[in-house]
């Protein structure tokens, strides 16, 4: 589907990495995108030299210094010359302090939130999860971002009324657990006005409730997004991090993962994401 | 292991259902344990020839009512005659409200918490975390007394220095993610401290350091726990319930669990779990 998309560009900020030139080359050569590398460029020569790749497949912007490039691929992206932003070698706080600059970055007037996309070995769709990576304790509006956010998203990828589950340890609301009540209010929210809109919202949901038609037929829950869910919000960042490392470390589900929210879409991959998990976030970029 | 311990017998409360009735006829099968099954006994001999079970493979004790049957599973336990309970058809809170009765229940003057034990795909060992079903948002004490717990019970199994993992979204102390530093804190206490004996304890980990050696190079982490935990511990059971239903549902990994911390272990299996997962539980509480 990202192949598909026309006029798709990436900058890379401190893009003199070996693994992200090697995910670069690779959204290049599968044509998901056009990438411009800034950073470093005597750097990135010999990294080509060593690596066995390519840099003429690339726009490269010199740019040794790591702040300098984050704030020049924000301004690729915000003069339209890009239409996403990647994290090279340099930290998250550098690259999203220059994003979100109120002169030169790319806010958009939203929160920004991060999505997870998974293909779990054991589930029959794509599985979305947020905010497992920005929002530590999201108060209710933020919440209520985070699944407008996501909603947004996914209409971008054809999946016009996604399935939205609100996660819990329990599937019914229980006075000693908070965040039951609270997803129980977002859904009359939600059947009551006009938030998060072009979707349906359902919840609260302990979690085989959300995947497992089966696990709902013995609880007796009778909901559209029983059993089918697109999207899981999770209630906090530890719930929501704990369950992307699950699934990405310990069932080794295909992954990927994107901030939105911002002007355009935000790729955070870290040395610790797999090669594919990188062009993964790449395609999702493209594609949101 | 479970099968070569001696003299175990599992009294189940209300035992008149066929799923409960088909994982107690593979224990007993198996050599797990002897079965004492408390219940409607003309209900259970019309379960047994519906579904071709033979019942004198079982002590049948007779109640028709479901809490006089949790009361006499307990005291059966109480007694010595039992070394563990299990729930059968009946709600929680009844067998609960019997085991922890002030005057006729299991107290043992500790805490309860449940241990949920997972065989996954993509980890080299067997994987212990708590808690994911009995404690909410557990305060320090009580977060110590689910290490304790889980500590002991893996004691019983041959693990004789468990190593235990504080899972949190992050591996360094993060003054905006408050759970960072009371793990830090607990980390300090067990160092310096006669509490959490018997075992190691480090963090706070997000899962990836704690599971893969590999993720904890790229982060720099050298820690005896990083990439080899036998116990996850996580911050509360939203947290815990995710990963609980993430590797069961998700990922499919094995998986049973058991409650511990009363004078014996209580299985706590419900309908939407399998009949290999109910087996792994009487496995678990025999162990314990």
């Amino acid at each position: 589907m990202a192949r598909k998309r026309e006029n798709t560009t990436v900058a890379v900020a401190a893009a003199a990495s070996g693994y992200v030139m090697k995910a670069a080359a690779e959204a290049v050569r599968l044509g998901i995108a056009k990438m411009i590398l800034v950073g470093d460029a005597a750097r990135m020569q010999e990294i080509a030299t060593a690596d066995g790749l390519d840099l003429a497949v690339f726009e490269i912007v010199d740019e040794p210094d790591n702040y300098a490039a984050c704030r020049k691929a924000v301004s690729l992206v915000v003069e339209g010359k890009a239409t996403a932003l990647m994290k090279g070698d340099v930290d998250t706080s550098s690259i999203m302090r220059a994003a979100l600059d109120r002169e030169n970055g790319m806010r958009d007037g939203k929160k920004l939130s991060h999505i997870a996309a998974f293909e779990p070995p054991h589930y029959h769709k794509l599985l979305f999860v947020s905010d497992c990576a920005i929002n530590i304790a999201p108060d209710n509006d933020t919440k209520i971002e985070i699944i407008e956010n996501c909603v947004n998203a996914l209409h971008h990828i054809g999946i016009d009324v996604p399935k939205v589950a609100l996660l819990a340890a329990k599937e019914v609301v229980d006075e000693k657990m908070p965040i039951t009540a609270t997803w129980a209010g977002l859904v009359t929210l939600h059947n009551s006005s006009d938030r998060m809109n072009g979707c349906i919202v359902d919840g609260p949901f302990a979690l085989d409730n959300a995947v497992s038609k089966e696990a709902c037929e013995i609880k007796g829950i009778n909901s559209p997004v029983g059993g089918d869910a697109d999207i899981l919000i999770v209630p906090d960042i530890e719930a929501g991090n704990i369950l992307y490392k699950s699934l990405s470390f310990l069932t080794k589900a295909k992954n990927g993962g994107v901030v939105v929210g911002a002007k355009r879409p935000i790729i955070l991959t870290s040395r610790a994401d797999t090669a594919e998990s990188k062009l993964i976030s790449i395609a999702l970029s493209v594609l949101f």
